[in-house]
């Protein structure tokens, strides 16, 4: 029987708040088995940004990544977030090493193609090592990653955080039962029943499609949902989008 | 007989370069055997300081490190300036990873203690966790060290990239046959020749005290030679200070 690896996602938006942070960490600190964790950015990146006067380019509403915002994003992502989780896991007691793509390459992007919008510095997955991913893991630390990765040629890339978990959670399949859980500030997929928002426990793939078919699941919230489907897709054993504090709660997403 | 491991450390200025900091790469990876480079941070936090309006504080001719500070230094040393050297590195085939002293409890160091100055958020070091950058090594990994450790309670620390260095041979001296080589711009310890610069090929620390004596070193050099005598006098099989795509050249530095 394979061992359990928990890939935990933290949002952006508790990255900010330095006590919500912490209960987070703890909350993993908790948790029984191997563990890696993947951050977002959220707003200091853009703080940051407003303060080097560097104009945000949107494209058709998405943001685009110029060099200029690179440098930002790397500062923050791979410096000061990712620095500080590190830290504060250490003061746990757990010993962690936070890490972008680049570093013992562990992930291998590829600069997003033109097809209608130049992204600019943003990275689509090509290679997770997962084997050395387990090296680490096996020597006894806890992975921290950052939503930077590299493209083989010297150039850093901006690469969705949630699509780094999924894809983490997918490359170390074949060598663990591997759960995802994404969390974030809410308590998991809401629904509104006779007005009021509950969580909703168990999502399968068809409810899914309904549920964004009637507008009830937000823009944010339907990238979370195709990652998770296609990580259940591709060996990975259960995800869950849950608060950042209940980690073991909230979402259960299934494929039937 | 022990195996050779070679400790780059790269100044600031070649780090603001990227042609030079290229060379330096390039050199480094031509060099043989085992490697670990450290780097300083260098005029880009300064800047960004500049730019985010962050007065630097001086006490007495030194910066103090103030929260404010301490989040540029761990943005631009922990986050831009070490993933763009792992990113070069990956490029040129080499296997790096990035590292500050909070990274798997690298490198432990304390806040310095108040004497006469508070220098703020100002690291010494406690203790290099040598057997785990070995493990490293022997993974086939290249350790990049930014100028960031952690006293393990949560708080990450600027401290000092040359004296990083030195404690990094230190002690790794009991696994490896270790090699310091401090790496900037000039050609070595420079002395006067009838008026002219040239590099001093072997510098004993009798030839240290009299050059500090008669105001021939400056003051940017005596912590770097304080740094290579304390090596050498702990452990450090060979000490070199040379210029950035020279690593074999320079002024070696003896004993006696």
């Amino acid at each position: 029987m394979k061992t359990k690896l928990s890939i935990f996602k933290i949002g952006g938006k508790i990255l900010e708040n330095e006590p919500q942070l912490f209960q987070f960490l703890q909350a993993v600190q908790s948790c029984a088995g191997a563990k890696i964790i993947v951050h977002g950015g959220g707003p200091k990146a853009t703080q940051l940004a407003e303060q080097l006067n560097i104009v945000t380019q949107m494209v058709e509403g998405r943001r685009i990544t110029n060099a200029a915002m690179l440098e930002v994003a790397v500062m923050v992502y791979a410096g000061l977030l990712n620095k500080k989780i590190v830290a504060v896991l250490q003061a746990l007691g757990v010993n962690a090493i936070g890490l972008s793509g680049a570093d013992a390459n562990t992930i291998l992007a590829q600069k997003r193609s033109i097809e209608t919008i130049d992204f600019g510095f943003v990275g689509d997955i090509k290679k997770v090592d997962g084997q050395r991913l387990h090296e680490f893991i096996k020597a006894g630390l806890l992975p921290v990653f950052c939503a930077i990765t590299h493209d083989g040629n010297g150039q850093l890339l901006n690469t969705n955080a949630d699509t780094i978990a999924r894809q983490i959670a997918v490359s170390l399949s074949s060598l663990y039962e591997t759960e995802l859980t994404f969390c974030f500030e809410q308590g998991g997929v809401l629904e509104s029943n006779n007005g009021q928002l509950t969580v909703i426990k168990r999502l399968n793939f068809e409810h899914f499609q309904q549920l964004k078919g009637n507008g009830t699941i937000n823009n944010g919230m339907i990238p979370k949902l195709d990652n998770a489907f296609k990580a259940l897709q591709n060996g990975v054993t259960q995800v869950r989008i849950t608060k950042f504090n209940r980690l073991q709660s909230g979402t259960q997403i299934t494929l039937d």
